[in-house]
């Protein structure tokens, strides 16, 4: 108890992840996942508030990373460009690595409706974060509103996509593919 | 009690928005609701499940409009054209006659995070039936799911800026002026 674990934090998030996959999340309790990691429930809490954390602690990052990406985007790029680009660019930074880790997660979240209405909310809060930093940019409302919100769209078609796909496409492309289709169905071309 | 009470549906509707309005969502009670409206509990829950009700309620009515819109729209429409016309046709319908009442609501749901969450989750599940109308017109997906997520967020900036008008403007110019601003920010025109 209160030694240091060599790499707890991603010793509990798998064993939470297998275990949620087992049983589903609703059933697992805190002290099973502690047990299942060989550690302690205390090291459990010493990096997450909760069981649903695990499966959101990155929130934060992806936020910071997306905002920092559209903040240092070139000016000329339209606003949704701006976002596809940090959309884009999320892939290297935070998820290609973490492939498997965000398919298990996916099914984990689309099989429970608490977790589904926690995703939302954190989509939610990405949007009104990338509408901010548009804002930063220069451009007024409704467009930053709405570039914000259609590129959280893509975002989450794309995600989807990536987490569904067999093979090793990477996120960036999935991203792209997206957002072209948004603009033909935007268009009608 | 019991008997048949002249428009209560729309007395209990207006003491929970006032109330809501005066006190904050969560401080209000059903006592409280009924005892405004000059009616019984028992009939408040005869119309309505819970006081969070009063304020979604017309979700169910809402999403059967826009899916019989988009089913019925020509079939030459663009995906997110056909989504847009529903939405615009839905001013007319449903929310011009109830202007107030949504602006109150509106104001209310801003300020409680509770109901933030619920309004969230309503718009998922509209955009989920949007993108099986598209469907069902032979759009297939990605396209699908993005044109129906696209017209959401058209629909919630439309809709925010249509309650925070001081004017006479009806909804579907906020709809059509979005749609275009989508247009707008998505090829950078």
């Amino acid at each position: 108890m209160g030694r240091w674990e060599p790499n707890a934090r991603g010793r509990l998030e798998r064993a939470a992840l297998d275990l949620f996959t087992e049983r589903g999340f609703e059933k697992v309790t805190v002290a099973e996942i502690a047990e299942r990691a060989g550690l302690t429930e205390r090291t459990f809490f010493r990096h997450f508030a909760d069981k649903r954390e695990v499966l959101f602690w990155g929130a934060g990052a992806l936020q910071e990373f997306l905002v920092g990406s559209v903040d240092d985007a070139p000016g000329s790029l339209p606003p949704v460009e701006a976002v596809a680009a940090a959309l884009a660019a999320s892939g290297e930074a935070i998820f290609e690595e973490r492939r498997e880790f965000a398919r298990r997660r996916q099914a984990i979240i689309a099989s429970n409706a608490e977790l589904q209405e926690r995703e939302l909310i954190k989509l939610a809060s990405l949007a009104a974060a990338l509408a901010d930093a548009l804002r930063r940019r220069g451009v007024a409302d409704p467009a930053a509103r709405l570039a914000a919100e259609a590129g959280i769209a893509v975002f989450k078609v794309a995600f989807e996509r990536w987490t569904g796909d067999a093979g090793q496409r990477p996120l960036a492309q999935f991203v792209r593919e997206a957002m072209a289709e948004l603009t033909a169905v935007t268009t009608g071309r």
